[in-house]
């Protein structure tokens, strides 16, 4: 398409091309479809990325992502300073939010240990949990790491490291998820889900 | 996720999940990816985007979208002016441009014809069509739509209405394609490339 498009089309696709979820061809689906809407979309979309570039921050306390810092959970007095609850990354802290279920902290860990890619426990927040924890509000550490081996082996490290600090550790349970049709479940939640059986 | 991330990455959020492949959940992934590198992904796409809106407008010729009005190609001296290819959309234009091989111009109808959605010949660019090739220059219409019902309808109509230039119409060959492993097709491909066989 080198003499069909100028530099600019060109540029809009491969910049759209990195983000997940799309490669060069749908890449290049979304420029068009931007540059068909250019006015209901393209501009929304630029001014709202420009926004968002100029206003959200690292928050220092808990790792999250917002406008202010600290984050609007860290500074939400309404919110139990004593459960802390520890995830990989902004994404999950957004899922616990979406339950609403949560209404404690958050510490973002911004990755998990991976003797594979090369992470080590200098590389995430590790060192800022331990003296967030260690400062005395915390009562409870909430492990709410994905069910995969380095999430696994990252919540027994930290459960290792914790463990200095007298404060309980736990994990979120595993079992059957909601509307999980037993057909659909792979062994490993069934089995799981049968040795942590509870009365009915 | 109300009270964990600002009104800004909402907003980024919703306009992300209207692009084609995205949804919900992946617009919040891309969200992610691009509030995560905002120096990397992020600002170079928020200027990309803001200058692909204030560069790019729709070649009055051919109705293909560039930088330079009329485009490219319409103001190529090189290409052949006898021959123009009429497709569906700007997307169609690329992917012809991509593959290299033809070297006339364009003449993009902006959609297809379809009693179903209401699409009536007066919303695409028919007029400009016929005006085109009645002005004498072109010597022969390529039609380059897809083998879809609406497609074809719309080949037919073209075809009806051009008759009265006396200017030859030709369609885009049907077959298997380049690559195709016949157990991979659909009948109707494997009959459209039986009718069509040729000379070995």
């Amino acid at each position: 398409m080198a003499a069909s498009a100028g530099p600019e089309i060109e540029r809009l696709i491969a910049l759209l091309s990195k983000l997940p979820g799309l490669g060069p061809r749908s890449g290049r689906r979304a420029a068009l479809a931007l540059l068909k809407k250019r006015d209901t979309l393209l501009a929304p979309l630029a001014a709202a990325m420009a926004d968002a570039q100029a206003k959200v921050k690292t928050c220092s306390t808990c790792g999250s992502l917002d406008t202010t810092n600290p984050c609007a959970v860290c500074s939400d007095g309404s919110r139990d300073v004593r459960l802390l609850c520890v995830v990989e990354e902004v994404g999950s802290v957004w899922a616990m939010e979406r339950g609403g279920s949560f209404k404690g902290r958050y510490h973002v860990l911004g990755g998990l240990l991976s003797a594979l890619d090369g992470v080590g426990p200098e590389t995430l927040r590790v060192g800022e949990l331990l003296a967030r924890v260690s400062s005395g509000e915390v009562a409870e550490v909430i492990l709410a790491l994905p069910a995969t081996v380095d999430g696994q082996t990252t919540a027994h490290y930290l459960a290792d490291r914790l463990a200095q600090t007298n404060v309980p550790v736990t994990m979120l349970a595993r079992g059957v998820p909601v509307g999980g049709d037993l057909d659909w479940l792979d062994d490993g939640t069934i089995a799981q889900a049968l040795r942590a059986r509870r009365p009915a």
